[in-house]
């Protein structure tokens, strides 16, 4: 039996067979399927939209990922966005450039790994756009969800002592990520933070709705340029504890004595982990929320009115990582 | 001088470089920079979300566009989806991936396209993405825009009698397509409906806000599919006059007596001119809607209840046109 591909199914086929898979939403009053979704904002709160293009050979290489988990991915990365800004994702549109090389059963893949993304963080796709790619995959989310007015966390409001933290641990994506470029052997465990990361959707809103974050961002290009990112909004400086960086077991055995390895948990990429700042007296009300939302936190260290950032080693002296941040336009 | 690339520039240079030239807005507290952008959705109103990709030599060719027009047209086929439900665009989320071979002087002409789209329609950039492409660029755009709660125009609500009308002219774009794809001289008044097409942004809104379109959409994949897209969702079928379409004077002129030419004014792609239904009572209040947005409207013929879809010739025979829907995904 010959293989289907999408010229066999057609677009619009594809969009039929979407379509019939997402359910109604009450504040969705027309889905997949007209020029536009139309849908309902709550009333006393305001929109959130991120948006995030996945590339194959640029973001994901399909002979080291499934299709299923690529879709799920692709979900997480966007709802991590919006966590970052203490919101709930609602509605997500989806635009696919698919090349001819691709299976029907690989689309499918791809589609169901999508919705199971959106089951797994309450999300409706409510729309997008499908295509033929001459060259490889392009999958861009663009994701909308909503917060109460006011209680959006920017990237701007970190003052002076204001406590550093961050959820989970760093550095395993990107470690997972440089045995897979090396070709070597990955352990199953930092492999699945690289191929499959879970967006803090719990920990960002309640942070957000009880007014404990002061600043926020998702770690997506490494704790250093992300930190930075904060730093240069809200116009201060930080210094950090070397020793207080969370570290997973399987990174630390993967990592041992290997600097460069070990410098990954700074300045690797694809954590998918919330950094944070609180100021000092509410340490306490955010450790009993993050345990609420079971997720482990970690205080790194503190925010400076000093603009500059600093690494403290066990000893007191200032470390010196051997990177900088992770970008997807290397130099050069 | 070495001229500079994306990779001199960075990521967040070119945003940087975005930000700047973006003015604030009232109901945009946090626009390009952040997680995510925070936007109000004014009382009383729905929102509309619409999402398109343009990928290079899917979509466009950039030896037959400059970046600046491509960048226009990127913001005027989603303006197009929004006018088509009765909506006013308001925010756009542009993400772009970027080949090396792509010098900064036309990354900027690409955005001063962008913005001269957005400013065009009352339009505000308010976030996105941008990477590096292995391949060809690609333009992601997610369109959100509103419109007065329940004011939207489906695909499903013509009934039968109502008149079935179309703004503008067609096949412009599609035999200008045409001639381009077999490397004829190409009529500048044709050029420029394909590459720089306007949307509808005025009669859209008009139509829904005083009640007068029943079943609305735009045409981008050509008349007889688009028209089939209402006709589908409706449960209804339509019978049109042949000699009731609307043609510019270029397109009479170059398609003459060429059958398969001439044809693309069914099936040719591209037009993004609004296709609708209204009650016949209300032929008269369209029409001076129509006037006052400036934009002439034909009327092609009827709705039946008789689910097909008929095209009588001057002689009252049946008309056969000599091709199908145009698609991004031709068969075989």
């Amino acid at each position: 039996m010959r293989r289907m591909k999408l010229a066999d199914l057609g677009e619009f086929g594809l969009i039929d067979r979407i379509r019939q898979r997402v359910a109604p939403e009450d504040d969705l009053p027309v889905g997949i399927g007209d020029d536009c979704a139309v849908a309902e904002l709550p009333p006393g709160r305001q929109l959130l939209t991120t948006t995030d293009m996945l590339i194959e050979d640029v973001h994901f290489r399909r002979d080291w990922t499934d299709l299923r988990t690529l879709g799920r991915k692709s979900m997480a990365v966007n709802v991590s966005d919006i966590a970052a800004m203490g919101g709930r994702a609602r509605h997500a549109f989806v635009s696919l450039a698919i090349p001819d090389s691709l299976q029907v059963e690989e689309i499918e893949d791809l589609i169901e790994g999508l919705l199971q993304g959106c089951t797994h963080y309450g999300v409706t796709l409510a729309g997008g756009d499908t295509c033929r790619s001459r060259s490889g995959l392009v999958i861009s989310v663009a994701l909308q969800g909503h917060i109460p007015r006011g209680k959006a966390v920017t990237r701007g409001g970190a003052c002076p002592d204001d406590l550093v933290c961050v959820s989970g641990t760093l550095g395993d994506s990107a470690l997972a990520l440089t045995d897979l470029m090396h070709g070597r052997a990955v352990d199953a465990g930092l492999l699945r933070r690289h191929l499959d990361p879970q967006a803090r959707a719990g920990l960002g809103p309640a942070l957000a709705e009880h007014d404990l974050a002061t600043a926020m961002i998702d770690i997506s290009d490494g704790l250093l340029a992300d930190l930075g990112h904060i730093l240069k909004a809200s116009k201060v400086g930080a210094r950090l504890q070397f020793a207080a960086l969370p570290l997973s077991a399987a990174f630390r055995q993967r990592a041992g004595r290997d600097r460069g390895l070990h410098d990954l948990s700074l300045a690797g990429g694809e954590d998918y982990e919330l950094l944070f700042t609180v100021a000092p007296d509410k340490w306490a009300a955010v450790q009993e929320v993050a345990g609420q939302a079971q997720t482990p936190i970690s205080c790194l260290g503190r925010i400076v009115s000093e603009r500059e950032l600093t690494i403290l080693d066990v000893d007191g002296r200032q470390y010196h990582p051997s990177v900088s941040g992770f970008t997807h336009f290397p130099e050069g």
